[in-house]
């Protein structure tokens, strides 16, 4: 029992908290549309690869559930309102009827910055399930071991646990200078993202291996590329992070913000590739892959111009904030919205060359000595 | 797994989040020098109540700790100490040492509407344990049925879930017209007090029955009366409350707040005599009594009159906000202060007329069928 077992991310990012029109909260219609595609596999996976009779060996244990990377909802009260459906489709086959009904408790977390309260009283008011909150990195570990049932987690992978330093060392191969993503960017830019996601994906399935009981599921909605896109050439989801840096850039030369600002700013998401992505998951030997598809993500996408700004804001305005100081992010988004208005094809980029990957991997049986 | 485990409670009372001079978080030494002045008691009684071998049959579950009405701390982070050093102290004579030391989970509770960033904010960034929010009433269930080890809980069993509805019903006897607390009131006005806090605590003892596994430890510190006083005609505690009230009294004649609002207001806490208190401890079938002690209340008082009057503004000022609106609390606290000053001797009622009870309760072993 000795020693620290709350480990702390270097760097945290999360959603803009609260319920104004730049929130998260108001803005989270197209990562719902995705829980909502992945609704039937995610219950059929439950229903085939959860059994309940064999993970739950006591009825006076409850059922835990984690949502990683909840923001303040509603989607994942969706999200974890379809686990628990699918759970209790197996409670009446499955239950030994002389014993009580298992109970569930819910642990909604993300960022320690996360607005947890806004989280706590949108809670539905007649759930189900126990819930609380639980704040820190998925990154590292965040439950004790052998504690949960079924891990869900949508869209938050994406989020590096920290930016890779050499995108802002001057004398490295991969400095990003003037831009804020690795798209169009040196190959060097690109490496140095892939590296820290993967390093970062590794220890995350490090971290939830020791946390979930044998047998048990871990459930993931990954934004990913299609794996025919170059990213140093192509135009792609990630091209539209380059029109906001390059609206960045304009303000600098406007003397409006600092260009070594701009120049030491990056935005810490990465789009995996499909086939590099399954490559982590099949080397990986605490979970056995149990399912992968790939998911329309017609729903993903904003109708309009003003509301894919809308929701790249809710994603991002903290995080500017943070980097560049309250003030600028009304006339950078005033200024991001005229770049796509110009540029209308980066919707279509986004159409056609990004996927959402469902993957349902299961805990191996641990081998007692 | 039908139903709702979530019970929402009709009304809900928060201290002042946030960490302005008047939050909880900077109003919270009292409450300090008590969880202090208890920490022996509490360490000595898990130390000797507390069989960690027999509660924790696998070390692969981890040890549950839930601290009730935590608000934002740093009390809680204390409170929550002494209980895991006290665990600890078991873990090298009691524990296996062929298994693994088993995890500590530490489950923070307090109202929907408690500052739950703040308080995730402030976690110790090197604790020994995991650590979550749970926001909700405790006078509900709000925990899987025994999930937990150890509960505490320190002063916040004076909070009644609600007002006694007959204090503002004008056809009773119990109706409160003019005052905001039962001290010098009608005796119906204690005695309905009196009642909802009876069956407060009694539903408490209920809901922490089912939550507890077999021998756990439930440890309270409750702010107690002397047997002596008698409410309708002592100078007690809650004769600064009688100040605050006449206060409110003199801006409604001034005209600043309706009567009718002062009328409609009263404070939803009970202090109980020890006697009748103990009384209910030894009616419940659920628990036995461990331990009881007074504690000294000495460092539980304010050094002078503006700390006192800042520590009651905190408890309240959420309350006064939430009845008479925004703009009210300057004005009352500047004039509760001047009532303090014309009658210092309000401090020295609190110190002799006041107590803090310790309390450790078992959970007995449920006999199954």
């Amino acid at each position: 029992m000795e020693g620290e077992v709350a480990k702390v991310c270097p760097e945290s990012y999360a959603m803009k908290g609260g319920e104004g029109p730049h929130s998260c909260a108001q803005n989270s219609a197209s990562q719902r549309s995705s829980i909502e595609a992945a609704k039937n596999f995610l219950q059929s996976a439950i229903a085939s690869k959860f059994d309940l009779r064999t993970i739950c060996a006591s009825s006076t244990n409850p059922i835990c559930i984690a949502d990683l990377g909840c923001s303040t909802g509603p989607n994942t009260f969706i999200a974890v309102q379809n686990v628990i459906e699918a759970i209790q489709i197996q409670c009446p086959s499955q239950q030994n009827h002389n014993q009580a009904t298992p109970e569930i408790l819910v642990f909604f977390n993300d960022q320690v910055s996360n607005d947890f309260n806004t989280l706590f009283q949108k809670l539905p008011p007649n759930r189900n399930y126990f819930a609380v909150g639980l704040p820190g990195s998925f990154y590292g570990r965040l439950f004790p071991r052998q504690s949960l049932h079924v891990v869900h987690s949508s869209a938050a992978l994406s989020w590096l646990s920290e930016l890779p330093k050499e995108l802002t060392d001057t004398s490295s191969g991969a400095c990003n200078k003037g831009k804020i993503f690795y798209t169009n960017a040196p190959k060097e830019v690109f490496d140095a993202y892939e590296r820290r996601f993967k390093m970062d994906l590794e220890a995350f399935l490090q971290a939830r291996a020791q946390e979930l009981v044998d047998n048990g599921i871990l459930a993931c909605l990954i934004l990913v590329a299609d794996d025919l896109i170059d990213f140093s050439v192509d135009m792609y989801a990630g091209k539209d992070y380059e029109l906001l840096g390059s609206c960045l850039m304009d303000m600098a030369k406007l003397g409006l913000i600092s260009e070594e600002k701009v120049d030491t700013f990056n935005i810490p998401t990465f789009f995996p590739h499909v086939k590099d992505l399954m490559k982590i998951f099949e080397a990986n030997k605490d979970f056995s892959i149990e399912q992968s598809e790939l998911i329309d993500n017609k729903g993903f996408l904003a109708p309009n111009i003003e509301s894919h700004v809308s929701r790249l804001r809710a994603v991002l305005e903290v995080l500017i904030e943070k980097h560049f100081g309250d003030g600028i992010v009304d006339e950078l988004f005033d200024r991001f919205t005229e770049k796509v208005r110009a540029y209308p094809e980066v919707l279509d980029a986004l159409k056609f060359k990004f996927h959402v990957l469902f993957v349902v991997l299961k805990r191996k049986v641990v081998i007692k000595a």
